[in-house]
C-alpha cells in the first residue's frame, strides 16, 4: 500500500485571528503502516468542532496543541483497514483522535455503538461526542428542573441543539440564542424552544431580558463574549452555568474574553463550571444508550451539515466561525459505508 | 427613655470609589422602643465586613442597598435591653442586621450560643459570621482534600485567617496571600500556613508559582483582581475556587473586575461557586460547634482587631480596605459585659 497517497493537512503556522489559507497546508503524505496494536483508519467523517481551533494556538490548553509540521488533529470517524489489535478487525467503524486526513494510524479507538440501528452521521452528531457534551453537561453539569428557565447559546450548533432539547425533556422553559433569521426560524420550528434570541438583531441584554422575564436559572454555554455576559446579568440566585465553550474568543489574539458583570457569581451564589467530554468516557454507553433512545422516539432531533472533501476540512471549521452550520458540522471524506 | 439619645450612623451619600468623610453622618438619633416581637438591643460590637461597602452601592446585589437618609446597616452583637419577644428577654445577648448604631431594634436576631464558654469576641469573630463563612465556604463549596495545595487570599483576615486553618485541619499544603511584612509574620509564625505570598512585594503571579509548585487545587477566594486573576493561571485539572468576596473591587467605580485567564475554568474544569452565609442559617450550629472545638483544642487561632467608639465605626471599615486589620475588624461600641 505504500504506493498510495494519503492527502494530510500539515499546521503550517500558528493562526493569529481568523484561519488564514495558508496557516494549513494540504500534502501528499504517504499511507502509513499499523504497528502492534495500532489501527489503519480509512476516515470517513471529520467531526468539526470549535476547540479544533484552540489545538492550533500555542496556549496552555487541556492537551498539547498541535506541533507545527505535524497533521493537524480532529476527532475522526472511520472503517479499520487493518488492524494491529485483535479486538479489532477490519471492517470495524470506529473514531478517536485522529486527524484531518484520508487515512489515520490510531491506538486507542473507540468502537462505534452501531447496535442503534441509525445512520452513521447520526453516531458522528447526536450520539458522537458533541450529543453526549450536551447529555452530560446539561444532567451532570447544569442540572436543570423542571420549571426553571434554561439558557442556551449557540442552539442552532451541534451540542447546543441536542443540550436545548434535553432541557427541554426536564420541563423546562428553553430560551435559545443564534445567529440570523434561518437559525432562529430552526431553533423555533425544529427544536420547539420556547424562544429564540437573534443575537444578530441589536441588543442581546435586551433580548435576552424580555425572553427571560423570570431570570436565568441555568445557562449552558457554547459562545461567551457579549452572549455570557447578558447571561451573567440576569442570573437568578443558584444559577448554574456550564461552561462548555467560548466559541466567540477562539479566535482572539493576545487575551481571552474576562466576564463582565463577575460580582454576580457571589451575589446570586451561582456556580460556573467547565467541564470537558473526554472527562466522561468511563459513562458514555449510558450517555449514548439515552439519547439513541430520545432519538428514535422523536424526542430529539439532530441534523448535520455536511461539506464534502478533504481539501474543505478548513473551510468546515470556518463555518462555525462564520456562525454558517446549522446542526453537527461534519466534512465527509469518503462516502457512508452501509452498515 | 425617649430622652435619651442613641448615636447613630446614617448614609448620606454613595460613596465613589474611597468611602469620603461625609458619604456617613454621625447623628443623635431618638431612643427607640420595640413593638411586638421586636427587641431593643444596646450594641457592643459592630462586625465589620467588606460586604458593608457593597451594601452602600446603589447596584444589584444580595439585599437591597441601604438607603439613603437610612442607618447604615451592619450586623451587631449586643445585650437585648427590652423585649417584645417572649423568646427573648432582658440581658440576652444577641446578634442579628442592625445597623452601626449605640441601640438597635430587631425583630430577627439570633442568640449568641454562649455556652461554648468562650469570650464574647470569640462569638463576633471566630465563633460568629466570618468564623461560619470560612467554615462553610471551604467545607461545602471548596472541599479540599489531603495533600491538595489551597491557597486562602486576605489570609491574615477574619474569614482567611480561619479558612485557612480549617485547609490545614484538612491535610492540605496552605498558601496565604497577604500584604505586608507584619501580616505574612502572623500567616506563618500563628497560623502557621505552609507560605505566604505578600502581594505588595511586586509580582504576584511569580511569587505564587513559587509558592505552589504542585499548582493550586483550591482557592478560597476573598479578593478577586490581580489576585485571583494570578490564581486562575495557576489552577490544576479539577480546581474548586470558592468566591467568598472580591474586596479589591468594592470601590472601583463602573464596572467591577472582571478575571482573565477565564479560559482556564475550561481547560482545568474548574468550578467557581460564590456563596453567602446567611444562606447556611440552618446549619449555624453544627458550624459553631465544629469551630469550638477547634479554638478549645489550639487547633484553630484567632485574633480580633478591636476599634473603641460608635464614631470610629468608617474607619473600621477602611482598615479594611487599607489592609490594616489582622483578624476580625471589630468596632467596641460598649463594654463586653461579664458572662
Amino acid at each position: 500500500m505504500q504506493a498510495l497517497k494519503n492527502r494530510t493537512w500539515i499546521l503550517r503556522r500558528r493562526p493569529e485571528g481568523d484561519l488564514r489559507n495558508d496557516d494549513l497546508e494540504l500534502v501528499d503524505a504517504p499511507m502509513p503502516t499499523p504497528g502492534e496494536g495500532e489501527l489503519l483508519v480509512r476516515n470517513i467523517y471529520l467531526m468539526i468542532a470549535p476547540t479544533n481551533r484552540v489545538w492550533m494556538s500555542d496556549i496552555d490548553q487541556y492537551m498539547a496543541p498541535v506541533g507545527l509540521g505535524e497533521p493537524m488533529r480532529g476527532m475522526t470517524m472511520g472503517v479499520v483497514v487493518e488492524s494491529g489489535n485483535p479486538a479489532f478487525r477490519a471492517g470495524d467503524v470506529v473514531e478517536g483522535p485522529m486527524a484531518w486526513q484520508e487515512y489515520s494510524i490510531v491506538r486507542h479507538a473507540r468502537r462505534v455503538p452501531l447496535q442503534h440501528g441509525l445512520p452513521l452521521h447520526a453516531y458522528a452528531s447526536v450520539l458522537g461526542s458533541s450529543g453526549l457534551t450536551a447529555y452530560f453537561g446539561m444532567t451532570d453539569i447544569a442540572r436543570p428542573r423542571a420549571g426553571e428557565t434554561v439558557v442556551v447559546s449557540a442552539a442552532a450548533g451541534g451540542v447546543g441543539s441536542i443540550a436545548s432539547q434535553i432541557a427541554k425533556l426536564h420541563g423546562c422553559r428553553v430560551v435559545g440564542i443564534a445567529g440570523g433569521e434561518r437559525k432562529s426560524r430552526y431553533v423555533l420550528d425544529e427544536l420547539r424552544l420556547d424562544a429564540c434570541v437573534d443575537y444578530k438583531q441589536g441588543n442581546v441584554l435586551e433580548a435576552l431580558r424580555a425572553a427571560c422575564p423570570q431570570g436565568i436559572d441555568v445557562d449552558f454555554e457554547n459562545v461567551g463574549g457579549e452572549v455570557m455576559d447578558a447571561v451573567l446579568a440576569l442570573i437568578n440566585v443558584g444559577a448554574r452555568l456550564a461552561l462548555c465553550g467560548m466559541i466567540s474568543t477562539y479566535n482572539a489574539t493576545g487575551d481571552w474574553w474576562s466576564p463582565r458583570m463577575f460580582r454576580n457569581v457571589i451575589m446570586k451564589r451561582a456556580r460556573i463550571e467547565g467541564f470537558l467530554i473526554a472527562d466522561y468516557l468511563p459513562r458514555f454507553d449510558e450517555g449514548v444508550a439515552q439519547l439513541a433512545e430520545w432519538v428514535k422516539a422523536g424526542e430529539i432531533r439532530y441534523e448535520v451539515d455536511i461539506v464534502d472533501g478533504i481539501e474543505r476540512a478548513p473551510e468546515g471549521l470556518n463555518r462555525l466561525f462564520a456562525g454558517a452550520n446549522v446542526g453537527k458540522q461534519l466534512v465527509r471524506v469518503a462516502p457512508e459505508p452501509s452498515l
